[in-house]
């Protein structure tokens, strides 16, 4: 078997590796005890995962000599919520799992932010490991400690920065995706190279179906948007700058999945990112900071890859704008009343803008609201 | 009005300031505007403390210009849950608080773990102010960045590290605490005698009704507490040496706490770490570590101030031996199945004991058994 890929994110004491490549979740045990040497893991993971590729996990893990216990919880955001925060906590404390074992994510995003929270609290803080099984979770939640669960209030408004020791991608475990999951990860994919990689962006546009066939291109992929994230958080491990530009696209996607309540079957993550990234283009060309040709640019792109890329793509209706809004004011990038936005100067220009009037962005939503 | 007394916490860029004397609630909002300008609050309280000292508060935080909203949650232990948790990180939420707004924990240590967690938690963590408003919060849990919560499988188990901006101990705030609690709260200060301040102890055997009487003796036993955990917190941030020294007598109590189920009718906090100094004293001296004199020494003071100091003073019974061990086994002190225990080896002279072996503790509880 060949090499993984190996992508360092530099956090000085909290330096860790991304592997990336076929066959890790076969080695997991063996990453596992290099690292962490002795650890007794408990393995966190939802039902469709389990399903589809926990054998392969389980027997990966005994080959390497750590022993695991299985926890399992619902797939869907809606698992982002205290009470299945309380049960995994509670799996790893009846587990009798001390400071010295692990903790393992195995699923999407969901898995990985919800695990990730319940290792930062239980006994105040347990080792924990990435294993991404989703593209989303693989190129983009799994890397950056950030953790947490979804308020009635807005998504992702409470958790902690909480570190992993190590991220194994294994691109095999993707097989099992559901196509529609792995092209909205494919959204944050795209994502790099519109903040500040247009060469990346470039790249995607002429090999994004050897991306979606698998192989070599993928793998690439895979491993350009992980340096692309590493790059970015260790500039900024607590986003108090640079990091919020990795929320391109999500002040409008998380609005939009507030607005159909976190319903996958309307609308998953990835999905409301890609609708997210076309409008803050068409809302930066509003403002007059980029070219209409980007924005149309970034919409045609979404459109071949089959990523919905207007409002109107949503299935079953949006709120008015007004309450749109609503689901915007209320993200936690608010700031002393006024909004902040990642906007563009054109496609791999990104920005942090502050201060962009609300009644702006009211005008804008009006404008391109389906109806 | 004298000027307070003021200890550093070193921590780096986490340090902070606690002050400590008469007055400090009416200058509240002077002492937070000065370090957090332009923050709102959200103060957040029990019941008691609402009735008792709220609107000292409040007038203290109007005067400094400081706006305020009030999150109040039941008194007493079992207020550590995660249900209580979240209705507090709804209420940080409801009141559209910013990251660059602060909580703060207005009440004893059990208001002070879970808004401590509750600001860790919301957005990823936001500032908050500790003013502690009974002895034991102010000489222990308002101090060092310990916060969290209960679970069924063990007290304290579940939480996050997260340091206090400010620490106000108004002195005058526990003329109206219940004199139980105030001498529950004395347990802990006595605590920092026996774990290496010798001659504090002996201060203590000579003072204490000055420090239950109030006036400057109050003051200066708060403040030597105050330097000795900020001490200790500075040496050992993350609990992870040292700072194991400060659980002197909380093994043997967190059972006793989890035996009689957090009911504070029989048992609180400060009386059950009493009856677990005794207890490890007089452990040490069946492992012949210390002298019979040194575990006499310790239970006559207890006795003298009026704190329980032996099993048989829990109200209503105990479970026996076997039990206790289990709910001691469960303590995350342990430590790949070998307990962990702080022992001593005579007064000011406490150290950190692993490998300690069960089969000596469960002899010696079922010696030291009432019944
Ligand atoms: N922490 C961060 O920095 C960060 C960054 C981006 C997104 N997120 C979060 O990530 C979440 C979205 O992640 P996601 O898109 O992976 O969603 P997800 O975890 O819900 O996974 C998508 C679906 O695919 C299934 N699945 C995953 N891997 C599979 C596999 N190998 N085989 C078969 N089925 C599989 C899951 O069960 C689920 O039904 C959101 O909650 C979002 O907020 C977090
Ligand atoms: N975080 C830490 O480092 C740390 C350290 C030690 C203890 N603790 C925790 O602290 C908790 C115990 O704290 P506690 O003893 O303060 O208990 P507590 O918070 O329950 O307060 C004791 C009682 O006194 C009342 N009260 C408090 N101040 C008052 C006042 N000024 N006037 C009238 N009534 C008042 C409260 O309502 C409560 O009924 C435990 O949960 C323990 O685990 C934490
Ligand atoms: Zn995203
Ligand atoms: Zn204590």
């Amino acid at each position: 078997m060949s090499e993984p890929v190996k992508v360092e994110v530099g956090l000085g004491e909290r330096a860790y590796d991304i592997l990336i490549g076929p066959g890790l979740l076969g080695r997991a045990g063996a990453e596992i005890a290099a690292r962490l040497p002795g650890a007794r893991v408990a393995v966190v993971t939802d039902e469709n995962v389990a399903a589809a590729q926990l054998p392969v996990l389980q027997a990966g893990l005994e080959a390497g000599g750590v022993s695991s216990t299985v926890i399992t919880v619902p797939p869907g955001e809606k698992t982002k919520s205290f009470s299945h925060l309380e049960t995994v906590v509670d799996g790893i404390l009846a587990a009798k799992l001390e400071r010295r074992d692990a903790v393992i994510a195995f699923g999407g995003g969901v898995v990985g932010d919800l695990t990730g929270f319940a290792a930062g609290i239980a006994r105040r803080g347990m080792p924990f490991v990435q294993v991404p099984t989703s593209l989303l979770a693989q190129v983009d939640s799994s890397v950056g400690g950030k953790t947490g669960i979804n308020s009635p209030r807005g998504k992702n408004l409470v958790g902690v920065f909480h570190q992993p020791k190590l991220v194994l991608a294994d691109t095999e475990a993707l097989d099992t995706l559901p196509v529609r999951e792995f092209r909205a990860g494919y959204a944050e994919v795209a994502k790099y190279g519109l903040i500040d990689r247009p060469d990346f962006f470039a790249w995607l546009e002429k090999n994004w179906q050897a991306v979606f066939a698998g192989g070599a291109a993928r793998i690439e992929a895979i491993a350009e948007a992980c340096r692309a994230k590493a790059d970015v958080v260790a500039r900024d491990e607590f986003e108090t700058g640079d990091r919020a530009l990795l929320n391109l696209g999500h002040t409008f996607g998380h609005a939009l999945e507030a607005a159909v309540q976190y319903d996958g079957a309307r609308l998953v993550h990835g999905e409301g990112v890609a609708i997210g990234m076309a409008l803050a283009h068409r809302f930066s060309t509003r403002m007059n900071l980029a070219s209409p040709d980007d924005a149309a640019r970034v919409e045609a792109h979404l459109k071949a890859v089959g990523l919905p890329w207007r409002m109107a793509d949503v299935p079953g209706g949006l709120p008015d704008a007004e309450a749109l809004l609503g689901f915007i004011a209320q993200d936690k990038k608010v700031s002393r009343g006024t909004l902040t936005f990642i906007l563009t100067h054109g496609v791999g220009k990104s920005f942090v803008a502050r201060d962009v009037p609300a009644s702006e962005v009211l005008s804008f939503l009006k404008e391109n609201h389906p109806g």
